[in-house]
């Protein structure tokens, strides 16, 4: 059969080099979890579990209770999973029987676990405006944290990616006071950072950050450590024609020749998760038999299984039909596409079509 | 477990009452095709193709040759299956064993091809610029085409949209000149338009439209025929409150509060399908028990998992937390929210994360 299918390749060890890049990082005592939810961020949440253990990483973070119950399949009973949304009394039986830790986002929501000997954590929103209890809600806690099993305090940063964002040490200072409050009461871990927030210094690492973005290799900037590229989408040119001046290229003809140009259509389109607007402004990568590395403009708009690419000054061998056309690697990576997208580079991960049978996956280990 | 999963559902029988509209509107020689590639947009290919094949349709389009082998696992032979792209001489045996039609997209594939005793469908680029068989090489073909069988000889139109483009009359020119050629030397059917073809009128339908867009509820505009909605994502609340005016919403606050806000945390994200481009863009809709609805506005950035919308104004038995939040439906559909994203409604449709363990699918038929 013809190999003309995309392909992705996400390299497990790299995942796990970037994990112990951050444990070499942090602060002696900070233990690093990994955020797992959303599949991993697409990139398949039991491998990357599987083999953070191995590299010993006992803690790890799920949206949803169907995440966790998924991940404890390939996690022995001494790993933590963490549930970060949804909670009903429904559940409690689920959340016992997996050995799960139910992140707790209300005081309704407390209120509805306090008394089942459930473990807990509580996540305080400290100005995100997005999950968790509200700062004036915490004294209606105090009274019944005691005979509670609390893993964790915890937060989120709204601006962490900005060093020099003001809300980085209000946030902070907003958790501090509320620590001190239940740290009145009893004696809790605290957790305040992701990725972002663990850049930005000692103080904001506290007893365990947790990690996703890093994890998958995107890069956090300033680049006070470099992250190891994860996912490669390759895929082949089904053909290659001139087009003369004038001639336009894809759907409503965004892109018209000015001069002669060598048109490679490559096979892979918005449907594998290459965002359409990408259409003009995303790269192709070529490379030659030694490893000479070409770019190439995206021409046109996107189509939903195709695109078109200017190899108008890329030697003609590698660009032939069958060869290798690169949409992510090491050279071009998910940090440089979300750059010239405008979006994050998670969602570069989380749209990639990991589950098409079309898209052809390998994992690198 | 507590219900806070979103969940996708497709309309099948709007599907079947699309196609059936299709058939009604266009000439009655036309013959009313199928694409199913990408996975039928997203939808699910098997289950739609199915549908279709119950409804009369024998002529389905795919991109790739693995998926055409899938769902001939639910079409009979009868049904024509024509894969779009990619062909090698090691398809051969695949493409005879499951009887299945190649498009042929260059005068190097027909070489590959001819003397096989193929089935074959002859693509003529005539202006789009992408796949294709190029005009000036169309003479290349003549002299080996009387002994292949060609169901087709088709193309595909770049601004199909645009009714007045001058472009769609100026491809059905190098179309038809291309046929005459090939009528020269034997009968063949033509095929021109997809969906946005289709209705430029009849003397574009020829012997088959091929319909994708408008089976799956992508209007066309100017809209003389009403496509049916076929998708709508739902989700629930998991958390309401209010902010105050200066309160920052989500990552990098993009939305900050100007006055007393209520606001309701609703359980999907971009890992979902939801483009973080909607983000202070797009909508979510609330009803009330009598079914009048609401339409509440994205606050902030859209997170992974989560997004917060402005419920100020809606009665607050709407947005109660566990409450239904929709994404998408008859009310607010993917025309819509592409409008609002400013992409084409089919790059909607292909983003929706249908294969996440974590968003429930549910077919109405």
């Amino acid at each position: 059969m013809f190999n003309c299918y995309p392909s992705i390749n996400i390299n497990i060890t790299a995942v796990r080099d970037n994990y112990l890049a951050i444990k070499d990082y942090v602060s002696n005592n900070t233990v690093v979890s990994a955020v797992v939810k959303a599949n991993a961020y697409g990139l398949n949440a039991k491998i990357i579990s599987d083999s953070l253990y191995d590299a010993g990483c006992r803690d790890f973070w799920v949206a949803y209770l169907k995440e966790a119950i998924d991940i404890r399949t390939v996690l022995p009973n001494d790993a933590n999973i963490y549930v970060l949304q949804g909670f009903d009394k429904d559940d409690i039986d689920l959340l016992k029987q997996y050995r799960l830790t139910q992140v707790i986002n209300s005081i309704e929501e407390f209120n509805i676990a306090k008394g089942n000997g459930l473990d807990l954590v509580l996540f305080f929103d400290t100005g995100l405006s997005r999950l968790g209890i509200r700062p004036d809600d915490v004294d209606l806690l105090l009274p019944d944290l005691k005979d509670e099993k609390i893993s964790y305090a915890m937060s989120h940063l709204a601006c962490a990616e900005d060093i020099y964002s003001p809300y980085n040490l209000k946030q902070k200072q907003v958790f501090e006071e509320i620590l001190s409050k239940i740290m009145d009461i009893k004696k809790v871990k605290a957790s305040l950072s992701a990725s972002g927030g663990t850049f930005l210094g000692p103080e904001y690492q506290y007893d365990m950050v947790r990690i996703g973005a890093f994890l998958y290799g995107i890069q956090p900037s300033p680049s006070v450590l470099q992250a190891k590229n994860v996912v490669s989408v390759k895929t082949q040119v089904l053909q290659r024609y001139s087009i003369q001046p004038g001639d336009g290229v894809g759907y409503g003809f965004t892109f018209k020749a000015n001069r002669n140009t060598k048109v490679a259509i490559v096979s892979i389109g918005y449907s594998d998760g290459i965002h359409r607007k990408l259409s003009n402004i995303g790269k192709v990568l070529f490379y030659s038999n030694t490893g000479e590395c070409y770019k190439s403009q995206i021409l046109g708009n996107i189509s939903m299984d195709l695109l078109a690419c200017d190899v108008t000054t890329i030697p003609d061998e590698c660009t032939c039909v069958g060869h290798e056309a690169v949409l992510l690697d090491d050279n071009y990576t998910i940090n440089d596409m979300a750059a010239e997208l405008g979006t994050v580079t998670c969602e570069v991960l989380t749209s990639l079509n990991y589950n098409s049978m079309r898209v052809h996956i390998t994992y690198n280990t």
